[in-house]
C-alpha cells in the first residue's frame, strides 16, 4: 500500500489535499493522470447503467440541499457515531471500536458515550431570519427521492426505471484512514431503481448480477471480490436487505458498493414530511402506490483506489524489474505513447506529427528523452496499454510498431491502421465504422 | 425568459432543489436531459482545453481545503459584501445596491455597514482540539496555486503550461438571481496558465482569442458576445488586468467568463503563507522565478443558460407555431429520435431494434406515441438535432429518411450509413475512421 501511495504523489495519480499546509485529514486531489483515470472510470459506469440502457435516466443535483430533507430521511436522528472523550489525554474514539473501557492511548478514564452527528454543517442566506442551517449532503440518493416527481413528470419513464446520478457527499468521519478508501469529501455513484413491490426481489437479483459483472469488465480480478450480506439485525433503519460487493485491499476486505433493497421508505417519508404526494401512478395497474426501491450505490473513490490496487504489480524482466499498473485499457489515462527510436534522422519530427494527430482522436503522450526501453518502463509504470515506436523503417515504408504494455509483445502495422487499432481497445463506447 | 425556466423545468433540464420542500435560494438541479446537456459542454471544454493540447493538464482538488489557504489567498480580508440592516422590517440589503439612505422596502432607518464574508463555513473533525473550522471553496483556482509543485514533480510540464479544473464552488450570495445565472452552488471551468513574465501579455491575447473562439464554436451566436474591460480602479487586488466575454441574456448583459492577469500574486502569497518555496526552477534560463498567471475562468452553469437562451426560438411552420432548442449537435442532450412512421405493419419492431443497436454508438430517443409531425415537435423542443424515420420504404430497401431540426430538410440514406453520419456531425472528438 505505502508503494502504491507513493506511486500515486510521484507520477500524479494523488496529492493530498493542501499538503503545503500540512494537509487536510480525508481529502484528497485527483493530479493530472488521476483526474483522467476518475473521468474514465465515471464514464464506463455513465454508459454502462444510464447511456446504453432504456429503463435508466440520469440526474445532478446540487450538494446543498433544504435541511427538512435530512429529517425526512432519518439522518439527522440516525446517522451518528457513538463517540467518547478521554478525560486524561482529550483524545476521541468511537465506541464501537474500543475493547476495553479505559483510554487505548493513555490508560485514561473515558467520558459517558454521546452521539455525534456525521453530517457537516453550514449556514446559508445572509440574514438571521432567512438564513438557514443545513448540511453537506452526506449521500447523493436523498436527491433522487426529492425529485422523485420532477422526474416522472418532465420524461416519459415507467415503472420499472431507475435514476442515475454522480457527484460528491461528505461525512466528518472521526477517523479518516486507509488513504482515499475512507475519506471526509468523497463522490459516489447512486442509482434508485423503482420497481412495483412483487418485483423487488427480481430486480435485486438482477441488479447484483449487473454490479458484479461491471467490476469484471473493468478489469478487477474476480478472486478479490465477493458479497457480504449484512445481518438482520445490523441493517440500516431504511433497508429490508443489503449486500455488499467487497474488495480485498492490501489493509483488508472493504466496500465498493451496496446494494439495498429500501422498499417504499423514502418516498413515503418525503411525502410525509413534505406534505406532497410522491406516489406513482401505474397506467397499465390503473393504481397508485409508493414503488419499491433498489438502490446500487457506489463509491467512486473507493472504486479508483481498487482499480489501482488492482492494476499495480512489480515484474522481473530480463533480470530487470519493472513496476506496471495494468489498466484495463478503456481506463487508463493515457491510451499510447507515441516515441521515436531515437530523437535524430527526422524520427523525432515524423513521431511528433503522428502525436499531434492522432490526440484528437485518443489520449496521447510523446517523449523523446532516453533510451527506448527506459521509455517503455515509464509508460508501464503509468499503465499506458499501447507504446508506437516510430523507426527507421517507418520512413520506408510508414509502419510502426504497436506494443502491448501487459504481454510487451510488438506487431508492425501501417500507420493508417493504428487510430483504429487503438480506439477498439481503448474506447468505452463501441467504434461504430 | 419565463419560457425558458417554465420549459427547462416541464422537459427535465433544470429543477429547483428540494422543490417539494419550497425549494433552496440559489440551488438547482440538472434533470435528465439538462444533465447530458451539462456534460456534453463540460466534455467539449476539457476537450478543447485540455485533452486535445500539448501545454495543458488537468486537476480535480477536494471542495474543502485547509483554511489557511483563503487566509494567504486574500478571501478572508477581502471577499466580502457590505451590508446593511433595516432596523424596522429587518430586511437586509447590499450597501452597493442601495440608491437612498433609507430601507428600500419599507422606509425604515439603516444599521451601520458592516462587512459579511460571502464563504460559506463548515467545521471538520470531532474533536475540539483537532476539529477545524473551514470554508467551502468560493473558487476553484486556489488548488491549483496550493498543488503546483505537485503536479510539476509529478508531470514533465515546462513553462508555459497550465493546469485545468473543472467543479463546484459556493458563494454565500446576498441575493440569488436570475435562475441559474447568479446561485450559491455552482460549477466553473479554470485555467491557470504559467508564463514568464515577460510573456503575460502575448499569453493574455492568445487566451482572448481562444475562449471567444470556444462560444463560437459551441453555437453561440457572435452578436450575442462581447467583451467588458474593468478599469484598473475596481480590479480585484490580485489582478493587474480583467477583461470578462459578457452574453446579452433576456435579463441584460452578464459575465460569462473572465480573463485575468493574475501576476506572481498567488503562487508569490501561497509561498509566505506556508512556507514552502512555490517558485519555479526555469531550465532553459536556469533561473529560478515567480510564474505569470494568465487566468482564464469560466462559470459552467452560466454557461449552460447561455446556450439554453441562445438555442430558444418560436417559430411559425405552416401556420403551426413550434418552439425550437437550436443546440449545437455537439451539445445536444439527445442525439437523434428513432421513429416509427406508423406503429402498426412492422415499422415498430425495426426502428426499437435500430435504436437498441444505435443507442451503443450515441445517445439515442425512441418515440412511436401520436402522429410524426407531432413527435417531430417534441424532439425540436428539446434540442435533437436528428429524426430518423422508418416508413414502409425501409422494408424494401433498407433507406430511412434522416429530418435535419432546423432546416427541416429530410434526406433518404441507406441505414448502414446513419451512425458514421449522425457521429460526423454530435461527436465531440473527430471521428477517425
Amino acid at each position: 500500500m505505502e508503494k502504491l501511495v507513493s506511486l500515486c504523489k510521484r507520477k500524479g495519480f494523488i496529492f493530498q489535499s493542501s499538503s503545503i499546509y500540512g494537509g487536510v485529514n480525508g481529502c484528497w486531489d485527483f493530479g493530472p493522470l488521476g483526474v483522467e483515470l476518475k473521468r474514465n472510470l465515471k464514464e464506463h459506469w455513465w454508459y454502462r447503467f444510464v447511456l446504453s440502457r432504456d429503463d435508466m435516466v440520469g440526474l445532478d443535483a446540487s450538494i446543498l440541499m433544504h435541511p427538512r430533507v435530512w429529517e425526512a430521511s432519518g439522518h439527522i436522528e440516525q446517522f451518528h457515531d457513538i463517540l467518547v472523550d478521554c478525560k486524561e489525554c482529550k483524545k476521541r474514539f468511537r465506541e464501537d471500536h474500543l475493547e476495553q473501557d479505559s483510554c487505548p492511548e493513555c490508560g485514561g478514564e473515558l467520558s459517558e458515550p454521546r452521539a455525534f452527528n456525521s453530517m457537516l454543517k453550514t449556514k446559508m442566506g445572509v440574514s438571521e431570519e432567512t438564513g438557514v442551517e443545513t448540511y453537506l449532503r452526506p449521500e447523493t440518493c436523498q436527491s433522487i427521492f426529492v425529485d422523485f416527481k420532477d422526474v416522472c413528470t418532465s420524461t416519459r419513464v415507467k415503472i420499472p426505471f431507475g435514476i442515475a446520478q454522480m457527484g460528491k457527499s461528505f461525512r466528518n468521519e472521526v477517523n479518516p484512514r486507509n488513504f482515499i478508501f475512507r475519506s471526509r469529501e468523497f463522490e459516489q455513484m447512486e442509482i434508485e431503481f423503482f420497481c412495483r413491490e412483487e418485483e423487488e426481489e427480481l430486480w435485486f437479483d438482477r441488479w447484483k448480477d449487473d454490479i458484479w459483472q461491471w467490476y469484471l469488465d473493468i478489469g478487477i480480478r474476480e478472486e478479490k471480490l465477493r458479497w457480504f450480506e449484512h445481518p438482520k439485525e445490523t441493517l440500516a433503519h431504511y433497508s429490508k436487505r443489503t449486500i455488499d460487493v467487497e474488495y480485498e485491499y492490501p489493509f483488508g476486505w472493504g466496500e465498493l458498493q451496496g446494494l439495498a433493497n429500501r422498499g417504499a421508505y423514502d418516498l413515503t417519508q418525503h411525502s410525509q414530511f413534505s406534505g406532497k404526494d410522491l406516489s406513482y401512478f401505474d397506467a397499465d395497474l390503473k393504481e397508485r402506490y409508493f414503488p419499491s426501491v433498489i438502490e446500487p450505490s457506489a463509491g467512486a473513490d473507493r472504486t479508483v483506489l481498487a482499480v489501482l490496487c488492482d492494476a499495480y504489480a512489480e515484474e522481473t524482466v530480463k533480470e530487470e524489474q519493472r513496476v506496471i499498473m495494468r489498466f484495463h485499457p478503456q481506463l487508463a489515462p493515457i491510451k499510447a505513447a507515441i516515441l521515436p527510436l531515437v530523437k535524430k534522422d527526422g524520427l523525432a519530427e515524423i513521431a511528433g506529427d503522428l502525436e499531434k494527430k492522432w490526440r484528437s482522436f485518443f489520449t496521447t503522450y510523446y517523449d523523446q528523452a532516453g533510451a527506448i526501453g527506459r521509455r517503455y518502463r515509464r509508460m508501464d509504470e503509468i499503465g499506458t496499454p499501447f507504446c508506437i515506436c516510430v523507426d527507421y523503417e517507418t520512413k520506408e515504408n510508414d509502419t510502426v510498431t504497436v506494443r502491448e504494455r501487459d504481454s510487451m509483445e510488438q506487431v508492425r502495422m501501417p500507420v493508417s491502421e493504428v487510430p483504429a487499432y487503438i480506439l477498439k481497445q481503448c474506447s468505452i463506447r463501441p467504434v461504430c465504422c
